[in-house]
């Protein structure tokens, strides 16, 4: 052993992996790596290698050898108190579904039982899934939105959770009693969590401008700058609510200015990520990109519940950063692999059917928003490339036979479409080892 | 035990079923039994009770309880050489994704160990899926299709498999030397099989209009009519191959005709199931209602191929049959389920973004198009209802845990769009019970 292997810094968090890698570049070029060993340093990648090098000799070797080795899937947009009910009432639009499904359940989560019963379920979902980070909505409740962060933070996943609020426009059992309540509660959930977990941190949750009034808005705005948290809200979704929004806000030329005009729309020390984005006008894809806002698409939702189809490629020529949702229970599935090829599908239906300037997406791109792109919202995260934060997850995809030989970006592709969760042998997040995965 | 008792013809087909219990009476309505017996007699369907009936109390008892049983399903368009490849090269149209993808993997089924290894993958798949029924495409190879006959015969799955016939424009490895070799190759194929399977039925299989000249459909139509096979092909998948088909028949006043012309299209004595039929003209709706063809609607191919949304609703009000397809490998999953949830999708998209007097198509259309729907082209398959013959799965559906209780029809649509092959315990086919599921 030489001097650099003293120099390691060698903790729980520092190892290699060894078998058949791949991650996006950028979003047009996805790096394979057959039978290689990268390398995870202090909850870091440190790159990938042919042969160990010499200086990581010292690390313990976890060997994953004729298994593909990706970056953690992340999932910019998940409800996780909708969880229960993915999969029913589908056969209902936005406005109405919301009023029959998902408030009457939301509702539900004031209760301490139900509500670590069924977030319990959630949670046990999340570790076992693909998904390394995420950025979810809880209910309207702190101390049901607390429950949810404890159990998710046992798991092992990254996530932001947000308690929800709305003010307005709610059945009175969901509606919090004005917007001084509605901001009260909010400072107490951050006051009650602050500091207490390592993985969970807070984001603001404004449901959509149709749920929250202006007076709340601006609390929200008021809590944003003293404390520097992200956003997360829903935008465009669904053509009567984009009409809705305008009745509510005349004085906004756009829904996004419905949100920008509070502060709450990106820009400096205000990460923000907005769900959907199916109806974007061309200013508010400007301010997007000019505010760095994230899209979080969510093809499946948007089909479930007959929004319609975001034009990806067009938010992504415009340099806005795009990532994929789940959108746990307008979305069925949970499974962000699952998510890439929707976002393929539908992006050739609306190729077919509306409008062929913009091409259908490829593979390489859905790969990119459901790592790289929406990692970008945790920082360095969704790649391994040298210093990004260590989420991996491994795959077994001899468990779906074949019978021919393949290429590793063949194998990828395969896995995306066909893999159901049974593959998973491994995940890593921020450098550790989930076990029991 | 009294004297019904000893009339009744007990064999290893006949038992009792006890679980909750769903199928489609029609398109618009699901019956769900909770805790009921299902009476199997001889492989057919006697019926759904509260309580054992006197007269079947000697038949043995398969207990489900808690579990879901449901009708087996009914693939009718599933390309097995196509297997192998599903969920790679989805970044392409149809007529380019045949000639790189589907026509040099369907070449490697000349070779009679390649056909055993990856046909044997496609037999266990089917065995283990919901699948209970299909409709199979081969290759043109005879010894290949015999061998996928005899691995699709041992699995207990009942199916339609066809020897493909093309004779022009198709690359010089798989295409047929003419006419006269392609007639005499399928004559042998199914002199050689007669009567050799219990399950697994020969189909005539002309691949589609561009790939057979005229003198090959009308060397089929003689054998058709000789030996009275069900005939299965595509029709109208795809605008560039619809214009092509115009170009190669200026004789048809539509693709449907140019089957027709051949008396390949349905009509007494000759069942016919058309793959797709996404850009159907009115006149061939007509015929296919008049001589009684089946459509297999296959949504998830029409998405990878970016070929469109076929207008389900205008079909099934135009009184045309329509079952569901997985078409591997232009559809990714070959669950059928998931062909169901897909259906719904794209209708919802389609009345969104294209023509919103079709309304999307609900949960309960998609389940019967799926089990009834399909069913229809083997005879009385696909329900519950006395006299069908017994074709069910078995869904333990509390695997996929749920905090709240659900009615038995929310519990079949939250499998129908969760479920994915781990929930299976049970599959009967004809009233046998398929083991090591």
């Amino acid at each position: 052993m030489d001097g650099e292997v003293k120099r390691l810094h060698v903790t729980q968090n520092s190892f290699l992996l060894k078998g058949d890698i791949c991650y996006s570049k950028n979003r047009e070029e996805i790096v394979t790596k057959e039978n290689h060993y990268l390398v995870c340093e202090d909850g870091k990648s440190k790159g990938i290698f042919p042969e160990i090098p010499q200086k990581y000799m010292s690390l313990p070797l976890h060997n994953y050898e004729g298994c593909l080795i990706i970056p953690g899937l992340v999932d910019l947009h998940v409800h996780a108190p909708q969880f229960s009910f993915r999969g029913m009432g589908m056969d209902m639009e936005l406005l109405d579904w919301l009023n029959t499904c998902a408030f009457p359940e939301e509702a539900k989560y004031g209760e301490h039982s139900y509500a670590e019963k069924a977030y319990g379920m959630f949670a046990e979902e999340m570790k076992h899934s693909a998904t390394a980070r995420a950025c979810v909505f809880a209910s309207i409740h702190v101390d049901g939105t607390k429950i949810l962060m404890e159990l998710l933070e046992k798991t092992g996943v990254i996530a932001y959770v947000g308690k929800v609020n709305m003010d307005r426009n709610a059945p009175e059992y969901l509606c919090e009693a004005g917007a001084g309540k509605s901001i009260e509660d909010t400072r107490r959930w951050l006051e009650q969590t602050k500091n207490r977990f390592g993985n969970i941190k807070p984001i603001l949750t404004p449901r959509f401008i149709p749920s929250c009034t202006d007076e709340l808005m601006q609390g929200l705005h008021e809590i944003q700058e003293e404390q520097q948290l992200p956003v997360q809200s829903h935008l465009s979704e669904n053509l009567s609510e984009v009409s809705w929004v305008k009745e509510l806000c005349p004085w906004a030329g756009s829904y996004a200015e419905a949100y920008n005009r509070h502060k709450m729309f990106g820009g400096e020390g205000c990460p923000t990520v907005m769900a959907h984005c199916v109806y974007n006008e061309k200013e508010e894809i400007q301010l997007m990109k000019q505010q760095g806002v994230f899209i979080a698409h969510c093809p499946q939702s948007n089909m479930n519940l007959s929004s319609g189809i975001a034009p990806v490629r067009k938010y992504l020529e415009a340099g806005i950063r795009v990532g994929l949702g789940s959108d746990i229970a307008g979305g069925s599935s949970i499974s962000i692999f699952r998510a890439m090829t929707d976002a393929i599908q539908v992006s050739k239906l609306r190729w077919r059917l509306c409008d062929d300037s913009l091409a259908p997406l490829k593979m390489e791109e859905a790969f990119y928003m459901g790592t790289k792109g929406g990692g970008a919202f945790f920082g360095e995260v969704g790649s391994f490339e040298q210093g990004y934060e260590f989420d991996a997850i491994i795959l077994d995809d001899r468990t779906v036979p074949y019978p021919q030989s393949l290429t590793l970006k063949e194998r990828l592709e395969r896995m995306i479409y066909l893999s159901d969760g049974r593959q998973m042998i491994g995940k890593y997040v921020a450098g550790r080892c989930m076990k029991g995965i």
